[in-house]
């Protein structure tokens, strides 16, 4: 009977591995919207993942029953706009890189007492994102846990003409975002917002695009990723930011959080390219890269600069 | 300044999609050990995930200070165990394929108390695991959480050739494990066990494998899964199964779960180049497919057959 002789496991996967070409090697690795892969063929693989945990990122009723859409009132958050959410802020780090999304695995941690209804609901959400975005949800993992966690891990592609990172924003760029800000978590949006995904396409497919990213934190603490990932500086006009009704005030759309915007970062001639909306999605200029090292400025309406710090949600 | 037209989000995607070529489709869907993607170069990709809960997959001390080696006695997990096991299950079912993993995501859950130590514990854990078998982590989440949770997704690439799924075993086909088992819980080798990645390529590059899946939940549920996809009837051998020390009893290797070996199935031809070890990990025939029809049966010392029901590892 033949057997592996002495070489030993790690010995024999080293092997292994140097005898098979093409493993896909890492381009971006962690610390941009998603892990960026070079593959065999023409375009590279996006890989990301974001877990949802009840009482942090959504609430259910304390009997566990099911969440109607009414009990949205109360800060509830019904299960199908979980599922929703769960795999649409997936599709919001794959856009913000140029890329599409191809498939996903979710894995659930659930309560023993969870009603198969909100399963159903859940999964409703999460199939419902996947049609609507083309994609295919392929497998994960059901396990119990004492409150309801959902974790998505997503694969995407993208063209190497296309990928955006965050760190390409040069001093006098233009800084743009899409949507309206703030008020996310009040209005429910932060569970039925729509990834940018035709914007990002739009943009990455006609114009060259130095540095996006998608706001999850905050504009201003996501201003901050960007600056530190491009060492440079945003100075951005208060009277520019495009506040949403439920976001109220220039504040609110700073710090809340949770909006699914994309903000990014083109060049002065490029920025004439920019339209104005995509598919009914107004694009806003909001301020400049006014020189380099990392910083955040905010003008206010008589021209006073301060700098902005670094806050909005807190994930701890 | 150009705008999308009255063609919608919807109506843009697909389009998109459309036009660009090169999709992966889906070849093997949800149900066995990792998804199977049809990618554009001459190998499958392998995606899948894998959940660990503390309280349900491992206990911490209540005041949440480190985990010292010694408090193992007390059924306390260390967190380098955590972190190995996060991915070493992981890595088990990209080796239950026939394949070799290449990259993973980490979505971790944490309680806001939680040491630092505890995660440069965790991390050590998984970049150790990583490092074994020759893949990258390249990204993921941290978020707050009630309890700990540790989501690792992972990607694997597979010659076609090499591909072994759970539906292909025959009639007349012998199955073997791999290791010993039983008491893994008790003897902690359920977060410190060595995926089998070794002996799965070793066999696939060499041998027609019909079906193989990893033993998470217990032989006897994991032969149920198999005799459900391949739709055949597996005839086990008691006296045959072998038994790790520390599960002590048949009843034990069948039952406990968390043993992260391999079982398979081969022809008889193929069965005499199964070798009795592979890589100093024993490699045991443990009985036949009989016949046709999703079944599990044991045979005792006496020759009697009584019907196996698929219990073992209860996930609610």
């Amino acid at each position: 009977m033949p057997t592996v002789a002495a070489l030993g496991e790690v010995g024999v996967i080293a092997r292994l591995r140097r005898q098979i070409p093409g493993v896909p090697s890492v381009l971006v690795g962690i610390g941009d919207d998603a892990a960026v892969l070079r593959g065999g063929g023409r375009e590279h693989t996006l890989f990301a993942s974001d877990m949802l945990v009840e009482g942090v990122h959504f609430r259910l009723p304390t009997k566990r029953g099911l969440t109607p859409f009414s009990t949205f009132s109360r800060g509830l958050t019904p299960p199908r706009w979980i599922g929703w959410k769960a795999l649409a802020v997936n599709v919001s780090d794959i856009a913000a890189m140029g890329g599409l999304p191809t498939h996903a695995v979710v894995s659930l941690g659930l309560p023993r007492t969870t009603p198969v209804a909100f399963v159903d609901g859940l999964y409703q959400g999460l199939t419902r994102c996947a049609r609507r975005f083309g994609m295919s949800l392929v497998g994960g993992d059901t396990v119990r846990a004492p409150v309801v966690v959902v974790d998505v891990a997503i694969l995407g592609r993208v063209k190497p003409e296309h990928l955006v990172l965050r760190s390409g924003a040069a001093v006098g760029d233009r800084v743009f975002v899409t949507g309206c800000l703030g008020g996310s978590l009040a209005s429910g949006r932060h569970a039925t917002f729509v990834p940018r995904l035709t914007q990002a396409q739009w943009l990455v497919r006609r114009l060259p695009v130095h540095a996006m990213m998608d706001l999850s934190d905050g504009l201003a603490s996501d201003l901050w990723q960007l600056a530190r990932a491009s060492r440079v500086a945003f100075q951005i006009e208060a009277r520019a930011i495009p506040v949403s009704r439920a976001g109220k005030t220039v504040r609110h759309a700073l710090m809340d959080g949770e909006d699914f915007e994309l903000v990014f970062a083109v060049s002065p001639q490029t920025a004439r390219r920019v339209p104005s909306s995509i598919g009914r999605v107004p694009v806003t200029e909001i301020g400049v890269v006014s020189r380099r090292g990392a910083r955040v400025e905010l003008m206010d309406a008589h021209g006073r600069i301060t700098p902005l710090i670094p806050t909005g949600f807190r994930h701890f």
